[in-house]
Order: C-alpha cells, then sequence, then structure tokens
C-alpha cells in the first residue's frame, strides 16, 4: 500500500449531484484502508463520520497524495490551480458529461479506485504555463495557467495593437480583438474556438491564435515550450487591455507593458484509467463521426 | 381536388427499405383517389396491382403534378435533377435520417399526405443555378445546378490558375485547388466545408468559395443571383480541370475557356408540412446546441 | 447646374494633412459656381475668404446638396453617421491610402469635380441598418449603423449566451465571445476578421457572424435584410453584453433583453467617379493577386 | 579551410536568369580556392573553364560539401529531395522574390560566401517525412517529403472516406476530399492553404489537416514525430486517393491499404546567413504588417 495512503476529495461547488458520489468515495477509499481529507465546502458528508478530516481546497494538496474532483472540466481546472504547485496527482470523475480531463464516470468509480490501489492506471503529465507582466513601473506574478494565457480588448470599442516576440526573435506586429496563448490543454478550450489547432497533450508546444485579427493572414503559430512568447500591448498610453489566465486573475495590461508566457516549472499530474484514449474523448467531444453528410451524392 | 391528381414516385435506388414506404404511399394515395406513378426501377411494388402506372425517372415530371421522392437529399437531387425543368413540386420523405431537403419522415406520411390534399402544406421555390462553357472552339451547356457548379484540378499534383469575373467587372485572380459556385441550397453541401457561409434558401444569391486558396486572403464573395460569374483558366495550354454539377456531368474545362454560372430559370419547387421550420433542419443536420463547452469556467 | 448647388466639406479631425485637400476643394467648388458649407471644426480656411460658410457635422446635411469628406474610411463613416438620415449623397477623398469608400485620391479631385457637375459619376445606395433593444422594462434606439451591429461579452472572463431568431423562426442558442450583423458594406470590416464572407454591397442581406463560438459548427449565415434578426441575451440575470453600432454607442443589454436588428429606411448614398470598381478596391485592400505562392512546385 | 571544399551548384531549369549567377559563383568560389561542381543541365558556364565539374543533380550530393541552389523554394525542394539523404547542408539563393528557405540574394552572395567561409552562419536542421504504403499484396515506400505527404481524391466527384490512427491509437474517421501530413517546413505551403497552423521549424512535430472536411468540427491536430500517423482508405473496393509527397510521386491507395507517415532518419540541412530570422521571412511572404485596415474607426 505503498501509493495513495492519503486521498483529497473535490466537489463541484453548488452542485447538488456531486454529494453521493463523494460519499461513495468516502467509503470505497476507507474500504481500501486509506485517509480521506475532503474539501471544507463540500456538503453532507456527515454520514462518513469521524473518518473523513477537513481541509480547505487551497491546502489540500500539501497534504494528500492524490486528489480526486467530481465535477467537470472546470471543477478540475479549479481544483489544479489551487494544488498544481505540489505536484499532486488528480483524478477527475465527471459528474455530468464526459469532459476532456474528468473521464471517469460516477458508475465506474468502485472498479477504477480497485484498479487504482491494484497499480493498474495511466499517469500524465501535461505542460502548465506561466506568465509575468513586465513594465517600466512594475513586474507582476508569475501566474499559472492550465490552459490558456490570454489578452483581451477590453469594451467592444476598440482593438488591441501589440507586438509579438519568441525570445529575443520579432514575430510580428498585430491588430486584433486580442491574443491567446494555449498550452495543449487549452487548445480545446478558448483556442479552438478562436481558430487554433488541436494540439496533442504530449507535446512540448505552445499555440499562439489572434482573435479577429485584421490583417486575414494572421494565422495561428505552433512554437516550443522552451521559448518564451513576449506580448508587448502598443497604443496610446491610456490604451488597457484585461489579461487572464484561465479566465480567471484577470490583471490589466497598459500600453508599453510586455506579457511573458512561457512554461511553468511545475506539472499538472492526471491519472487515467488503463483504457484512457485521449482521441476517444476528443471524438465524443467534439461529435467527429457523427457529423452531418454535407455532400450528398445522387442515386 | 383540383391540385396533385396524378403523384409520381421515386425511391432511393438499391435500398430495400424504401420498398415498404413506397407501398404505403400507394395505398394512401389510392384511398384519396389519386393516379400514382412509379418509377421504373422501383422493386417490390406489385402487390399495389393495376392501379400503379409505370414510368422512367426522366419522364415522370411531365406525367406528374407532384413527385414524391422516398430517400435521401441524394434522391431528391438525382430526382430533382432529372425533373426540375418541368417545374413540377417534390415532395420528400427521407427514409434513413432527417436530410435537408427531405423532412417527412415515413411515420408521419399518413398524415403529412391528408394535410397535403386539404391544402395544408408550404411551397418554396428554390434557386437553381445554371452553368455554360465557352470556348474559342466550343461551347457546352446549359448545365443545371441545385446545388452547386465547381472546378477543380484533376490530379493532386497542380492547383488551377484562373480569373473570376462578374458580369464585366474583374473580381480577381486566383491560385486554388479549385473554386465553388454555390446556390442557397447548396451552401450547406460542399461549400460549407469549403469555409463558405449559410446563405437562407430565400436569398437571390451565390456564394464563391475558393477552395484551398494559396493567397489567405481569398475569401467568399456572396454575389446576387441575376449576375452571371464567369470563371477563366489560365495556365499552359495543357492544363485542364474537371467542372461538375451537383458531383455529377464531369466535363473538362481547358486553358483559355470560360465557365458562366447563373441563376436558371426554371425553380426548385419543393412542398413542406405547415411546421417546416429550416433553421431546425440546420440545427438538427449542423448538431448545433449539442455542442462541446469548449470553454470552461473553474468552479 | 441643376445637381450639387451646395456643397458641404468635411475632413478627418485631428490631420493637418486634410487642410490643403480642403482649400483645394474650395477653390474648385466656386470656380464651378457651387456654394461651400464647410465644418465647423475645420482648420485652416480663412484662405478661402467670406464665401464659405460653417456648419456643426451634425446640422450640415440639411443645408447641402453633396458631401465631400477628406479622410479615410472612419472618417466618411462618422460623418454618414451625422448625416445619413437626411439622404445626402457622399463622396470620400482618401487622405492616405485608398479606403473601401473613400476612392478619390487627392490629385484627381480636379478632374473628379468637372465629371461630376458635368453628370459624369455613379450613384450608389448601399443598405443600412437599425437596431433596436426591448426589455421588460425599457425600449432603446433606434440606432443606426453602416457597417455593423455587434453585440460582445465586456470583460474578458465570461462567455455570452443567447439565441438568435429570423422573424418569429428560431435560428439557434450560442455560446461565444459575441455577435455580429453586419450590412454589405460592414462585411469587409469587422465581420471579415471574425470570419465571415464578402457580401457584394447590392445585396440586400446581412451577415450573421458568431464571434469565436463554442460551437464548432455555428458558422456565419447569410439572410435577407427584408427580415429582422432578433438576439436574446440568455444567463444569470446579472449578465451584461455591451452593444454597438459601427464600434460606436455603446449600450449594455441585460439578460433577457432582445436585439433587433433589420434594414434601415434611408440608406447610404455614394458617389463615385465613372470608372469606379468594387472589386478594384477589394483586391487593392485585401492584397488580392500579391500573395504568396505557398505551394511552390519543384523544378 | 576545413569546410565546404567542394561546392555545387544547382539553378532553377528552364529559367535563363539563374545563369549570370550561377557565372559569378564559380567565380567567387574559385577565387575562394573551392572545388566547383555544376549541375549537368545548368546552361552558359562555359565561361567557367576547365575547373568547373559537371555531375547529374541525383549524384551530386555525394561528391560535395555544400550545395548551393539558385532559383526558388521549389528549386531548392527539387534539389533537395535528391541530395537530402545524404545529408549535405544547401545554401539557396533567390533567383527571384525572397523565398521560405532560399534566402540570399544575389546582390548578397558576395558577402555572404567570403562570410561562410569565415564560418559566420547559421546551421538549421529540418524534419523530414518518411511514407509507406502498406496493403494486404504490396508495401510501397519509404518515399521522403520535405512539405507534406498528401492523399487527395482522383476526380472532383467523390470524397473520399478514411480513418487515421496515431501509432495505435485510433483518432478518428474522416468523409474529406483529402489530407495532409505536413513538417514544419510544409506548414506554410499546401496545409497553410488547407487550415493548418504555422509551424515553428525548430519542432518534432506534424500537423494534420483535413481538406475540406465534411464534418465542421474536423480540426487541424498537431503530433509529435517520433509518432506515426496512419491513414486507411476507406470505401467501395474501387475507391482510389493519390498520395503525393511534396506535390510529387504520385501514387494510388487503394480501398484497404495504408499510408504511414512519420519522420525520417535524415534531416534537411539549411545553411543561412548570420542574420537569417524565421519571422522575418515569414511577414514577408505573407504580407504581414501590410495588411487592411478592416475595422475603421470613426473620427
Amino acid at each position: 500500500m505503498s501509493e495513495f495512503r492519503t486521498v483529497g476529495l473535490i466537489g463541484r461547488r453548488g452542485d447538488t449531484r456531486v454529494a453521493p458520489t463523494l460519499l461513495r468515495l468516502c467509503e470505497i477509499l476507507h474500504a481500501h484502508g486509506r485517509r480521506v481529507v475532503v474539501e471544507t465546502e463540500a456538503p453532507g458528508l456527515e454520514a462518513c463520520g469521524a473518518h473523513v478530516e477537513r481541509s480547505a481546497r487551497e491546502t489540500m494538496a500539501g497534504r494528500c497524495d492524490l486528489v480526486i474532483v467530481v465535477g467537470g472540466d472546470g471543477t478540475l481546472l479549479s481544483a489544479a490551480r489551487a494544488g498544481s504547485t505540489w505536484g499532486v496527482p488528480i483524478l477527475g470523475v465527471n459528474q455530468g458529461r464526459l469532459g476532456f480531463m474528468v473521464d471517469v464516470a460516477p458508475r465506474e468509480i468502485d472498479d477504477m479506485l480497485t484498479a487504482l490501489f491494484a497499480g493498474e492506471y495511466l499517469r500524465e503529465e501535461r505542460l502548465l504555463l506561466q506568465a509575468r507582466i513586465r513594465g517600466a513601473e512594475r513586474e507582476a506574478g508569475p501566474f499559472l495557467a492550465i490552459n490558456d494565457v490570454v489578452i483581451r480588448n477590453q469594451a467592444a470599442i476598440r482593438m488591441l495593437e501589440f507586438e509579438t516576440w519568441l525570445d529575443d526573435e520579432f514575430i510580428s506586429q498585430h491588430r486584433a480583438d486580442g491574443f491567446i496563448v494555449s498550452s495543449p490543454t487549452g487548445s480545446t478550450a478558448y483556442a479552438l474556438s478562436g481558430g487554433g489547432p488541436v494540439l496533442h497533450p504530449s507535446l512540448e508546444a505552445m499555440a499562439l491564435v489572434p482573435i479577429c485579427p485584421h490583417t486575414l493572414s494572421d494565422r495561428p503559430i505552433v512554437v516550443g515550450a522552451r521559448q518564451t512568447v513576449r506580448i508587448v500591448l502598443r497604443g496610446p498610453a491610456a490604451t488597457l487591455a484585461m489579461c487572464t489566465c484561465d479566465g480567471q486573475n484577470s490583471t490589466p495590461l497598459r500600453s508599453g507593458e510586455a506579457l511573458e508566457v512561457g512554461a511553468a516549472d511545475s506539472r499538472l499530474r492526471l491519472i487515467h484509467p488503463k483504457n484512457y484514449s485521449y482521441f476517444n474523448i476528443l471524438r465524443n467531444k467534439l461529435h467527429w463521426g457523427r457529423g452531418p453528410q454535407l455532400n450528398p451524392e445522387a442515386s
């Protein structure tokens, strides 16, 4: 029983459907002789009795060997953002429909945990992004992102003008609504709706995706993650862009300031069932193979 | 009983599932006192007895006030290409899944025909395209198209060079794998997979969609259908492109020759149930509203 | 001398290059015996003497038979927004590079005005859009738009959820950063950078373009301008979107409220030189025909 | 004088402009004491006298330490396809406009060669692709590709049905006009016109780009080059697709057969001037920074 002695449980906030799953997880984990730590705000776990410890989401990673997240990709994203620096493996149970990262169904948790404690599982490490803001008068960050680091114009009225650099090499100047720097994990999130490619999660790469670019040939670029992308905001002194990590931590970027994005030192560590297939999930989420026959042939 | 006295029946060739539907249609039509003409090649209609006349698909339109097509969009396309010049209304029964034009389910045909003969239905007229090839040594056409007129490079190796004109105004020169001139009906077929927009079927317009253009700013253009689009093939004398209408009638286009596309005089006449909704079908075919949540928010 | 007796002059604000052009226009117009009305804020026209009347940009249209705008498309947009309801024809002189609507070069104004007063010119009427906001507690509008009516999420964090309707027919539900309803004139502006098609200016049509849609099959749709598009914002009560016309008149749209867009009664009236070609300008602006040869062939 | 003792010269066939450049290269190389081997078919080098050896393009790599290609990207592509397996560095002189790989101007060759022989230059290694066809009855290949391996439908009429695999993991089934597997070098060629992303040349990755896919969510995917992509053609036995490498070596692929693409053992070795910048060339070729201002703001 060397692995996963203490297991943390996190559930989607405000979703009553997660309580029975959390309860069932408690029972199974106890049956396997594991210590269980439950997020302070998780409801309805009185039935588990005294064996359940409580912890804030933010400090849970430090006390656990594994965190099980019950909810959707957003819940895992939130939990990972809190705990990722601790390098604790995360297992996702999808309360609702299948997620990109939350890939175990509630009815499978019994078998999954038995397999897990028998060493039958897959480990995956995913690239994390790290962002810093550098200006003449301040530095901010580092901020961690699992999906993407985004700059966007604040109001609908004005597009942004900015320059991009890869390490010390000038890439281009842009006029656009914004710019996305996406990890492979985030390539199926916002970057995809902006026209970016899917990046296989094993790639050490970032996708650079302009949002509504005013130059029609301004296309997505994929670069290596060992390099640093620098986005320098241009335009009048009053120009302000909003910078977000995973759609959170909204920070203003001012004209003349630079947003730097590169690989973080730490990794997102995911646990999957043995039969996990990235493309199986992608097919499911993107409705591949169920598409319309656009081009009927006469018969 | 002024309308639809003689009804033609056409079924998808080689699909045994259409026979019971055709038989059921015969029975209902006879019960409503209609004359029935069945396509010569339709199988298994012996049970209908002497009341059923037979006709080749090509000559059926001239003998009928209404043609009912059982199959998919491709079957309707094929039947309409044969009969569209006669202006006979077409009703489509989808044997399989819902089509863009074949929008009555087999279980609905009883109610649909009762409503139809009571005058409870919608008529729709759709733009048809007409294509001609003009060269120094020959003219070919006119060819009729319901969906699209397409030129394509013949082998994988060479892209095409061509110029486009709208009436007498030069549009542009292009280097691409090909070029699509699409009707509103065809805008949800091949043109959509080439990156073209959806055109509402009420529009008197054509979408011009370059296929894999080598100039990244070469984008789809929508023009009025009262104008004529002319595509002049350029390049060495040996250059050959294939020109097709609805993916059929493959005709070579030689360097220096022009392909002209405009509105045909005749229209595609469709019959729909009273509750017909174009966007309902579009949502269904394009899986709208069932898309992935690409952009999870933390919780 | 029946036409264009009184001519208004408007110049790009804050651009000193327009002054000599305005002065030259004054001289030519006086030489042709025209009355000249100059925008109050236009600088450096003392040299024209007592013959020049002054008028605010907003009231100029009511006093003139023709307005000449010197600047860029943005200047014409601004002038037309002020004066378009009066239906006064507008001639655009491009102070800088060629614009989509500002298509006479300063060195051509002498010949252009001679031709104009000899009746040698083209008239063009363009569709204008009209927007209204309708909610349980308020109505706002109508707002006029030459290019587009846009709703956008306000901050970078949250996407919008909304439904679209065409008259009384439900189109779809969307999750996106925003939504553009574009006129043919606007189809080469923001809508193009959002992936929309170019609409020929003669079309009575609107392009509906989702911005960064989260459903990958949510594609641009072109509909007739005699119909009304209704966008109903959904989501929690606190949800707020920004609605803009031509990137101006920013108005919040609240959850449950509807934004309605259709054709305005009035038209944008443009004056062009006899040799005006829409596609010539498009080629110039989109760099067509100067694109890279992406696909080199071996030799 | 340890490096580049014997230098090969290859010129674009049928382009008379390359002769003076080749002649000038001969003179400079002789002045630097280098042996010169010129492609057999290169014209007009009699002036170089007895010091010039001749060689067929195919065998030149085996006799040289460096090959200088005068022409365009296509000439380099052709020369590299012949010689790449020998691993000889290639320097490209652009006779015409700047190419992606042919990045030295004729007027710069004097300085460039002086710098080169002083050791002042950049070396770059680029991923090459290798393709094999595997069927029940045959194997073909390996075929080498610098840009891309492509399958395409042969005539305009029928789309292809095929499955894709990454090593042993099923990716998806597709219905499309074709499929592109592109190297980083090829990501700015045909794959870009098919909607693929730009891949930085330092990436060990391949872009998988469906051509006119009939499922709208079938998007480009970037995968690692250490993995093998397998495309299995489906459909009726008579189905035939054409498989090409860099638009050449057209080979039919039959239903049931698989096309396998992965990294080749050898690399494309390029020589660049010290001030070489990949993005500088990209900006130049894609006209970045000279794009239209699509979204004018009023003034």
